[in-house]
């Protein structure tokens, strides 16, 4: 559908110029120098022809075929060339022009008449203020800016032009071919989510790249990105955590899960590879494209020097890679080939001397062994052997078998040619071994999520959704949670000291008193919780004392009573919240519970709705997770029972979008097979 | 002193070959052609003349002036050389031939027969098997790999010859310069530790970098570096970090203060700052040569496009340094120079169409506003002025201001001119956002560092070295403790039952009882511990049944009783450790205590003596610090009885270098003013 973006039958420039400092003649410029082959049709009512095609007075006058219309001409004009261009039957259009939201208020009204406009013709548009797209196959250059990538398999999309502008002088230097290049702008109709999808499509890339500053469309992203990731890498590099957005919440979980958290949580559920600086962004996409993943994390190192080695073995180990144990065979059959000093064992030294030959004999056997699940061939420089020859036999080695091979060949005066020859070879290479390692790393994460197996999120039958819906009503979450299915310790509001005695009797002693109050929430810090009262006499004194200082320190709190709950013991604590993320919507975090929590800041998050295997990957993240397996003399915990009630949350968090943010903390978690109990339930609901 | 092997007055090349392929024949080359000024004396029994230098048929052969010999005949042959060049009066020896140290025994031993040597004629020796010197403003290069740097004021030391090749060539093609470049190889002589202190003597030296793999004279290390850091910045690349090495230990502080730690620990106090790529390493050290300090860590940022101004953003936020939030002044002036649409707060986005003049006028407004400590100027490419023409602009401004200026000016194919003009201004550039930030971090890391004032290490007096010795020989840690003025619970050693009810009348109840046995070393694993005992009844019963169930547990273990010891409650749990590195020697550790100090690894280090202010730097660093302060409904606690705990320890540690380990956990701190407790002491001496 967005194709024709990429490979249109003609091109219409509306707004273009004869003006070689106006962006009207460079998009045409473009189109002509970079070899469109399709018609180019220039749009001036002044001009006969611009750089030899023809110019048309207006765009009705415009002939036929012609599938896609740049508009480049001022603000204020553009809607109505937008009209001219749907009924004129043109259903794709590129709105370089700027002046729209970015500039303010009669900006952002400009924008909806083109949204307007897009709905009325069935337009797509893509723009205003953007650059434009580019394909190396087609080949279709729409942008104003100098330089065209070689033709190649990645594909970038940006949310901001001057990334893309960045890109393409980059990737001219560099050497690094592209499949398709487009910029957004301000998306006033194609988001970023539908621009994955179609150059996912693109039979020519293999590897899709993002820029990206912020989504509207989270959960499209993240189905989109999912169902994208099962076959093509995708790799985004996210920019903006500026502190400017935190707002006042009313939970721990509000303060823990941030809008970074949040992305973090749905690119790893999603399967896309967060890179986190733009070299990171190319070196990792270079890698995907080019060769293929490797099946294990077992990496084997070969190089010609130990310096460059070591870094790239610290930064392996450092990822959790491995460095593989190589097989007897392999160490055997290298030996005598090695010179004598030289290291058999991983990484293989092969030392200062060696040429392509021990290279390519070494590389092969390394390759080969059942051991090894990729290989890093480090080159630091030598003056005895051309650097380029060494690039072929890597390149030759690689071709033949179905391990990935990264390279580092050290250096730059005097390594240009080597290069050339192993990115036309489509062997990777990275001017520092960290960053070879790096981009292994990135495949190694892709292969795991890839061996994830699918999975349906878990959905509870015993529980009450109309029982909890009434509990909402009332914001009495806790009675929410029982509803799911979720364990509160037996207890009971009571009004006064001697109600409090009868509810101590029946839930059994030690008992918690708690204050309730709705105008007070951290009760334990003002002295509203009163643990392990052992008898009849303690309870009574402890209530009245209590109440009494409660009203002395805050006069106007409305205070309903204290809730007597039986005491549990000997158990651990783990906070489970949920929130609504305004990008996401409902995500689940979980923790280590307490008071402490935002102290500790040990937590995990991830996108409800979750499955079961993915509710168990985000507790092993966390320290409370291991110390639940039992650490020591403290004993192993009701894991499963945690487990559960991520669940049961993620299941309350999807079926009632109005919730805004729902935690237990501490959820108390008994010894193997006893369960865990929500000790405190705290909520709040979206202010409609 | 070691700077004759810099800028000697005639050089000996004994091993000097006509065939271009061999070492022998480089070296020659090297001097030739990188115009080595003084004498080149080939020493070679068959050969008339190299490269036009006539041969010497032996080293008694060759005349004054000569001050440094290079070595490359083979192995077996160098200390036959090496003592003839003592003879000759030659004080200072390049060996660059390998097969020494680096291939096994025998090795081993030619390297001792070169150090006796070197002892005998008090001969400074480089190397063996390393690539040798290079000094740019000589100029010399007596290595044999082709290419030599541009004159610069980078000095690059390293263990790694290959580290050396690599950075030769990379310098070249990146137009970097540097000083002085050394490859230290084995170190049978000069270390790195003296190069460095010779390096940073050197007045074309302004910034020192290493690259290193691992130390033996840490100390001296430390001292140096520090001395040196003071004036000239230092940056190192350790590599080398494998698990490798790790072995059994007796405490925790051992399992948690390996050596990746301790160096971490040293380089932090002697100010070295640690890249941990070796791009971040020259992109440090390019900043830090070329442009002053940062007074502050407020940066501005200057760019035409939003994107990667974010990504700055994001990197320098992530790291602690904060936005500048500019002046009304600054906003008023800018608003009407800079176009409509642009922000005049910081990030200050002039927009793509701006050109030179109104960088220069943004620059000069930004640099010259007082609450601006840095800047970073970003240009994203466009079409409409030269990137050469904004080099120049940037470099005048950062020329006339003392506040750092870095620039990245993005793309590759069509920036090279306007990078070597910035180059040449001294204005440093990187190709991405985020490296800029990187480095400007390191700066305002050392300004940190260089505004630390000078303290020395506290020392008490109070304590009693000879009673703490005694108590060492019979490894009772705890009285060693006491020694040095550290408090211990009330307590005392039961034989039986009846024993122990009568201290525990003395020591107070609520009562502990601790198992004591040299044979069982986590006590409360087993059972060995017993809290909050509040009567007679219970101290005999518990002390009863836990020595059958011990006894019946472990028949071996020998079991001396236990001990009685009043309860504390109301603290926080602590641990201090002392740990002997085999590089740093004593360092301390303070963390979050008790049994689960592994699963948390809430720690911090610190190489002892420490300061007072470093104690609090290192607390400051943990979350148990900042719990001490108190949170929520948790207390402030007696936060400077714990450093004046660590500073204590340090000083045990310093006094009493036969200690490997020594830890106390939990060290119980009470309430503000209550002081600390060291409830449980534990220790290990070195096998001598």
């Amino acid at each position: 559908m967005l194709d024709y973006f990429f490979r249109p039958r003609g091109v219409m420039i509306v707004g273009a110029s004869r003006d070689p400092h106006k962006l009207g003649y460079g998009v045409v410029r473009n189109l002509v120098e970079y070899q469109y082959r399709g018609n180019i049709y220039p749009v001036n009512p002044v001009a006969n022809e611009i750089l030899g095609h023809k110019c048309y007075a207006s765009i009705p006058d415009v002939p036929d075929p012609v599938d896609l219309a740049i508009i480049v001409v001022p603000a204020k004009l553009v809607a109505a060339a937008a009209d001219e261009c749907g009924k004129r039957g043109i259903q794709r259009v590129i709105v370089v022009s700027g002046g729209f939201g970015e500039t303010g208020e009669e900006g952002k009204a400009r924008e909806q008449e083109l949204a307007k406009i897009s709905e009325k013709y069935e337009m797509r548009i893509i723009g205003p203020n953007c650059i434009g797209t580019i394909d190396t196959h087609t080949p279709l250059n729409t942008t104003f800016v100098i330089g065209m990538p070689k033709v190649g398999d990645i594909a970038f999309v940006s949310q901001s032009g001057a990334m893309v502008a960045a890109v393409i002088d980059w990737a001219r230097g560099a050497g690094v071919g592209f499949s398709r290049i487009v910029s957004l702008g301000n998306q006033v109709d194609v988001n970023v989510t539908e621009m994955l999808r179609s150059v996912a499509g693109d039979p020519q890339t293999k590897v899709i790249t993002a820029y990206i500053e912020g989504l509207t469309e989270g959960r499209e992203f993240m189905e989109a990105a999912e169902e994208i990731a099962r076959n093509k890498p995708v790799v985004v590099l996210k920019a903006g955590f500026g502190k400017g957005g935190a707002k006042a919440v009313a939970s721990h979980t509000g303060a823990l899960a941030g809008s970074a958290e949040a992305y973090d949580a749905a690119f790893e559920d999603s399967g896309v590879l967060r890179a986190h600086t733009m070299e990171e962004l190319f070196d990792w996409a270079r890698a995907l494209a080019w060769q293929p993943l490797p099946k294990g994390n077992r990496i084997a190192v070969l190089t010609n020097a130990g310096g460059p080695a070591i870094l790239a073995v610290d930064f392996l180990e450092k990822s959790g890679l491995q460095l593989s144990q190589l097989t007897e065979d392999t160490k055997k059959y290298l030996h005598p080939r090695l010179p004598s000093a030289a290291s058999v064992n991983n990484p293989v030294d092969v030392l200062a001397g060696s040429g392509p030959a021990t290279y390519a004999v070494a590389l092969d056997t390394l390759i080969s062994d059942p051991q090894v699940d990729a290989v890093i061939v480090i080159q630091a420089p030598q003056d005895w052997f051309l650097p380029e020859s060494l690039a072929e036999v890597i390149g030759e080695v690689a071709a033949i078998h179905q391990k990935p091979v990264l390279a580092t060949i050290m250096g730059l005066a005097s390594v240009d040619k080597a290069l050339g020859i192993l990115h036309q070879k489509r062997v990777p290479t990275f001017a520092f071994p960290e960053r070879a390692a790096s981009a292994l790393t990135a495949m190694c994460d892709r292969q795991e999520w890839l061996d994830t197996p699918d999975e349906s999120p878990t959905e509870f039958k015993d529980v009450d959704k109309e029982a909890a819906k009434q509990a909402l009503e009332k914001e009495d979450f806790s009675a929410m949670l029982a509803a799911y299915g979720i364990k509160l310790p037996p207890s009971q509001l009571a009004e006064d000291a001697g109600d409090a005695v009868q509810i101590a009797d029946k839930v059994g002693y030690p008992v918690v008193l708690k204050l309730v109050s709705e105008d007070i929430t951290h009760k334990s810090d003002v002295g509203g919780v009163i643990l392990n009262l052992v008898d009849e006499n303690s309870v009574r004194k402890k209530f009245d004392e209590t109440i009494k200082k409660i009203h002395a320190d805050f006069p106007k709190a409305r205070i309903d009573g204290m809730l007597v709950q039986r005491m549990l013991s000997g158990g651990q604590e783990v906070i489970v919240g949920v929130r609504r993320d305004p990008q996401f919507g409902p995500l689940v975090l979980v923790g280590s519970g307490g008071v402490e929590v935002e102290l500790q800041r040990d937590v995990s998050m991830g996108i409800a709705p979750l499955t079961k295997s993915q509710a168990e990957r985000m507790l092993e993240d966390t320290q409370i997770g291991r110390r639940l397996k039992g650490w020591r003399n403290i004993p192993p915990a009701d894991r499963q029972a945690v487990i559960e009630i991520m669940l049961r949350m993620s299941q309350i968090a999807c079926d009632f979008l109005e919730i805004s943010e729902l935690e237990i903390n501490p959820l108390y978690v008994l010894p193997l097979g006893k369960g865990a109990f929500a000790v405190d339930v705290r909520g709040a609901v979206l202010v409609k």
